[in-house]
């Protein structure tokens, strides 16, 4: 008899803190009996698996090992947390060209192992990650996803909690666009309670929506600069995207797809509401904003578009073939819906 | 050295199908470490406290048992499930009455022992006999709830997230008022994956919202047709608000509160959008309805209204003192808020 | 693009009390994304699934569905609750002949359906039962399991840290052989706190191991005369082994297994200690016993062997066919062990 | 009304790897609603728990921030897990120095707050800064413990478990002594599913337990020597003692406590298996050791008791006194049970 090869299995390719305390958040959810860590540092993989197993302690137990990609065959979810980090006065762009070779690698090495599950990128700048493994590998759209702003969107909802007083549960706010610099918190939509905004604060005192807005963009750099990374944040959206896959829950999430034609988004991955499920992204919802915000979110767009063309450039790549493919795939794909 | 009193502990008066299910729960959630059941069946409560305790077998176990009121007087919260059942030709009314009975012992049980927590009533007629519990006791309207509408939302955002295929999660609906034939499901609130269900099913099958209502309204008494009584989504709703209490969320529910004189409702319990927290209900939240909406919420709260002055004349209570000490706690509480 | 079909599913066959609560802690312990419910009367079926949904408001969503044995075709789990009762002055045997041809029924039911996964018995004399559920069908014997006495075993654990004033998680103490009169506690293997019954209570009050044998024993005989049923513990038991499963666990955990001339059992089912995993009984340890227990185990498997055979006489099967089936069987998984 | 001040809290002091990390853990596991981190770098402090409140979208919202000591007033639980580290050719006992140091300020620093709650030690040498932290404070030896060989024992179990292929949850095993090279691995104690090391082993292969023991004792450094430090395990020890104290658990752990002339150990803080509640420690239990293993215990105690006498000395503390009050404490301690 043969141990069944159903058991839900999952592998994390790089084994950072990002990669790390997601494998941890998933022991302790339970969401995956099986944990692959993978990294080009095998000590490094290996001193986290061995560090993680201890938390089989606290129930629910998981066989979490450092592995390579044969591992990924049989896995539904793979996660990319791996990619470059700035040093000294590198610019940005030379950055996102390594950080696009390690991505591309990975993505080879998932293709040729056989991965045919959902794959979910962390690794940034994520919006142009997510287009890269796109492009680079053999799955449709839909099985490609970035943890974009899922994570800018918990943030505002936690400094709107924080503000009013209230659970984070009873906030619903989101921001799309590019996880970055152009993101656009949609305020517009913001109910406190199941109450819009501006009815709420009525007799409370005022939101400043620019301050508060500023601090979700910059809450990144606040974190680095207190402890020189983040992990804790970012770990939890990939658990969050992971377990609304696993469990086929269409739950419906901001984060980074592939796009074409929608609110002005074009063959890129931007993040919009998606609802997700077993199938990665089932459906890409067409959120409701105001003339400012659809003004916002197209300027955001254009920004992760020069960046992804000035990547296919970078990388002496076939523009025009490339653009096509990202636009026939996301094309086949709306249309299907 | 003595035992730290601090544990949370919970009372949870009446081990029938809800009380008993409600345990379970909180067994599983690991809420309360310490669950005590009350009933006048005290075979009954021993019964289920045996059998509850098998489940401390899938890990952070509670300490259950069958007790004594005196177990109340370090309770942080006590729940009443217990209430009168109709039988035969007899009339609601009269089984409002012999409910009442019971909820105003209880109340005045727990008083005796020196209970000063949060009194969550889950009882039916629920609205009624929340008033009626915090008549008779000496609590603050802020610690006397009613499980109200709550089972009746999450009712609503099941059905709408089969209706549209997405997660329960990601559905915004609520209903209001009596937790009964009055209610009122707010449409004009709704919202899925944050987008207004109008704009939502633009091009998506229309929700018949009469049909949906009517499902939600009578989904007890097809519950009841199959299995003879309603248990799982009652004792959920108990769990949800509990948790929110213990873990001083601050998280918004409907829930059945003493209101005066906010959208209509006027010196009774009713369901109204709340802040639930350590405090019990730290504030009511005043809903934007559209005019039809808040003709029937009116109309919820007059039916409510009759049925607690028809007790208070069948209790042969003096009706205006009541009504007055009503008024004057809820006033009190909104202003200072 | 199909919707991916590997999400975890698990039938429960019968929504009585033990089906429906054991749905209820799938549901809370999230443990199948896809949990259907079958029965006879799919008006209960379909009440509870109505009810049950409502858990979706307490997070990790489950869909939930009154079904039929379609629905077991891609199911890893299948859980027999469904089974007789006895009325009036019926005798014990005639109970267990009707149980049997509804266990049968079921069998045949999934067996039609083209289920592949582990089957596990709840339906009682549950070790009977379990060996009719395998003889019937054409699953390997490690593929059929009953839940035997783990309840018995948590009960035995929750009775000694009552004494002792320790968790429950603190003992480890285990009832072996048949989940009713002739089960055996074995006192000789209890420890607490890693510290030898013996030794641990050299300071301490003697435990009256008769009188907690005893109680154990008699334990669904109190619980059924207070409230008419047990539930909550079994439903327990039930989702314990589902998770061991599900997760590939390899958790040993005392459960009816087919047996073989182990310890004195003889082709039939009963409670052993197991190791549980994906592939359902990956294997039976052979418990160390003093020579008074194992004489007891003994006698217990005897006096299971006597009710299959009188169930095998009963049904007017050819019964030399059936024990050698169970025989050969049961050998062969001994043998690749 | 004021807001009850009941809510559970912890502090945790030490916002390094191990203190956030817990941090997560506790989140995650929901068991705490309040969580404070403090640190002298309170731009670390704040940045952790920046990160650590986008955790709060996976439900069971926990408020956490950067604090004061003032804060600890009504905490249950404080955990220290500051400590120094070496750099470059410093000996072993100047860092035991400096970390002592930073022990005592944390101690007085919650004795000036007037926190009166369990004190969990996390820094290391954990043994020598418990007795510190006992000897630098005003709470009772029960209330003052150390994560001791919590961990190293669910390594053991992690790596019974491998070798056999069983669940962690299936072996019981334990290492007690000093947290460090002298800990003594009681081999003579383990079960692999109820069954004896010495019988299960018997058609298995044989388990070199010199290696095991060996590879336990080195975990640390084989991590520290991947990943540059521990935090997953450590941080997953600390909160299973915590959720031990703050549901009352009375579960037996095996953690470093205040001792006096039990199988050895005197005067010092050592690894013992203790039933951890409410109170901390309840009570220590005295584990059944062969021969060999009670020298090793003994070896391991006054390794212990060496380093926290040079540390009196270093300290130029009047080593006779402390030790006769360390005796008197654990003496009455002993007592009383």
């Amino acid at each position: 008899m043969t141990l069944r090869e159903s058991t839900d299995r999952i592998v994390i390719i790089g084994a950072g803190h990002v990669g790390a305390t997601a494998a941890y958040a998933m022991m302790l959810r339970g969401i995956f009996p099986e944990i692959v860590l993978i990294d080009d540092n095998h000590a490094l993989a290996s001193a986290e698996a061995a560090d993680l197993s201890d938390a089989n302690a606290l129930a629910r137990p998981s066989r979490i090992w450092a592995g390579t990609y044969d591992d990924a065959a049989s896995a539904k979810v793979a996660v990319i947390t791996a990619g470059a980090a700035t040093h000294g006065a590198e610019n940005r762009l030379s950055v996102a060209a390594r950080s696009a070779q390690i991505v591309r690698d990975c993505v080879n090495a998932l293709d040729a192992a056989g991965f045919d599950g959902i794959l979910l990128i962390a690794a940034n700048p994520v919006d142009v990650m997510t287009a890269i493994a796109f492009n680079s590998g053999s799955l449709p759209a839909s099985q490609v996803l970035g943890t974009g702003t899922l994570l800018d969107s918990n943030r505002l909802r936690q400094m709107l909690a924080a503000h009013f007083n209230v659970a984070a549960s009873a906030v619903d706010a989101v921001v799309l666009g590019e996880h970055g610099d152009s993101e656009v918190a949609i305020f517009s939509a913001v109910r406190i309670g199941g109450i819009p905004l501006q009815e709420f604060q009525t007799d409370r005192p005022i939101l400043d929506t620019v301050a508060v807005a500023k601090a979700v963009r910059e809450s990144a750099y606040s974190i680095v600069s207190g402890k020189g990374y983040t992990s804790f944040g970012i770990a939890t959206a990939i658990v969050r995207i992971c377990e609304a896959i696993i469990r086929n829950e269409r739950a419906v999430l901001p984060i980074s797809t592939l796009m074409h034609g929608i609110a002005g988004a074009d063959e890129i991955a931007i993040s919009m509401p998606c609802i997700i499920g077993a199938n990665g992204v089932e459906q890409v919802l067409a959120p409701l904003l105001n003339a400012d915000e659809a003004a916002a979110f197209r300027s955001s767009s254009l920004t992760i578009q020069g960046v992804v063309e000035a990547q296919v450039r970078e990388a002496g790549l076939p523009q025009s073939n490339e653009v096509a493919w990202l636009r026939d795939e996301a094309r086949s794909r709306t249309t299907s819906e």
